[in-house]
């Protein structure tokens, strides 16, 4: 990643997924300003195609492939959304999509996949048998192997969110985002460094699994022991292509409680009327613990996405 | 009402209430647009202030008083949202408004009217004593009392989110809208008239709950015998201001069953990523039963609001 063309890299990354994700809306409530005692604009992510953000990135992961590479399609292994962003984007392109996916993944998560065309390749529910099966397929297929969240291309689509936002509110003081496998807040960090005007970046993590703000802390990619936290997208770490733009970019992580993420997330779906998934609500759970430091300011919260299993809520 | 003039009725309406109001985004899905087999627009009301269209009405009918009335404050009985929006619209013009409830009224439905400073005046769960305490708080604060759906100031309001839905959206054929007390689908019809181009206005109506349905055909207004539907905000007749201009232009009422409502609501949430009430998913619903005879049709459906209990959602 060419650190310094970055700002025409985002134009350029804008333009080319242009077709093939939506500019969403941004949302603000009155209630949730007088709560926090600062303005926020919620960039609604859970609106994009197939719900979630991680639609950019794939896009553009594949529309940056050679058509000899497109024409052998793409693998990841992603039981979450961007197993589904990649099935979609490839769906739209005409290409092949091949997840792979544990055997014991719930039911749910392969419906989805298989509802965007993506053609599921079982394995054991193991980090070895994954990547194995993930090599093979390479192998075999000729496929390219895409990462959910450690890929340059990634990076920068999931970029294109924190772009959009600037353009429609350019003084903003902060972004917050949650912080998981590190794609979307890298990618919101170089947005900010090249559109915003003096924009802090700023993420939200479960304490439960604050493997990125120990890497931060270490200056090494920290691991999570555990990964039970209700925001599921986030139990992954950090990768060695967006772990320097965090360190050089990121001005904090806030950890938070499984109970305040649950609070936010209510109060979300509750006073703003939108569905948004439990890891959606980790960026805005962290400005609520810390909004003494931010009060006044101009915030853009990014709502990641809003895939959440109706048949398993409960508040 | 000068049914004559509500051409110009209607924009002094928006005009009038236009500060006191959300102009609400309209909304769109690609999936359900194909499941369908037409052109959906949602217009959605679940975004206005307090969660409901019901602002609209209540701040025209408060804004029409004069001042001596307005000093004196306003009264309804209601315990759902057109309580919390007369409390809202009347705090928002610093007046009083007295909310005649049924003393087992659900403690967060009490608590919603109390958080917009409505005061709520608790009575027995009969219709008579709520009449009767309206009438005393009548004539011992001297308070004018506001119809929820059978009021001309009322109707007019509520019409204006399709006035809005036709501006984006001038060649509309058809708007759908849930039918309970009668004033959004009146004023939806009267908006149609004015400002639709042939635009028609279809009613979604519970079949536990068809009162109207049987209304238009009876040419009295009917009764209901049970209102045990999970669309709560349906259970109420029609009244003598609304009902004439419904038999006048509105195109039919197309009954749900519960499990279809509870479908339709299901799709909104999941697909849409947005929180409705059960009322509002009545539209969509009635839309999705009889969808053959409204194919590749360019269709309103106005989400009528998204105040739900999520501690007793389920799916």
């Amino acid at each position: 990643l060419n650190i310094l063309n970055y700002k025409s890299t985002l134009q350029e990354t804008q333009e080319r997924i242009a077709p093939y994700v939506h500019c969403t809306p941004v949302l603000s409530s009155r209630l949730l300003n007088e709560l926090a005692g600062a303005q926020l604009f919620f960039k609604c992510e859970n609106f994009q195609r197939m719900g979630a953000f991680k639609m950019r990135g794939a896009a553009n992961a594949i529309l940056n492939l050679t058509n000899v590479q497109q024409a052998k399609g793409v693998v990841t292994h992603s039981s979450g959304n961007f197993a589904q962003a990649l099935s979609l984007a490839a769906k739209s392109l005409g290409i092949k999509a091949y997840i792979v996916m544990p055997e014991n993944a719930p039911q749910v998560k392969k419906d989805a996949v298989r509802g965007y065309e993506g053609e599921i390749m079982e394995c054991e529910s193991t980090i070895a048998a994954r990547e194995a099966l993930s090599k093979q397929i390479q192998q075999e297929k000729g496929a390219t192997f895409i990462h959910p969240s450690n890929d340059d291309d990634v990076i920068l689509g999931q970029g294109t969110a924190a772009c959009e936002l600037l353009e429609d509110y350019p003084d903003l003081d902060y972004i917050f985002t949650p912080i998981g496998g590190g794609g979307l807040i890298a990618g919101t960090a170089l947005a900010a460094q090249a559109f915003g005007n003096s924009c802090n970046v700023i993420g939200g993590e479960p304490f439960i699994v604050d493997d990125a703000y120990r890497s931060l802390i270490s200056g090494n990619i920290e691991k999570n022991k555990v990964t039970g936290t209700i925001a599921d997208g986030l139990r992954t770490h950090l990768g060695d292509r967006n772990f320097p733009i965090i360190q050089k970019y990121v001005d904090k992580i806030i950890r938070v409680e499984e109970g305040e993420i649950s609070v936010a997330m209510r109060l979300i779906w509750e006073r703003m009327k939108i569905v948004v998934e439990p890891s959606s609500a980790v960026a805005f759970a962290a400005l609520l613990r810390d909004k003494e430091n931010y009060k006044d300011k101009r915030i853009g919260i990014i709502i990641s996405g809003g895939n959440v299993d109706l048949n398993n809520i409960s508040f």
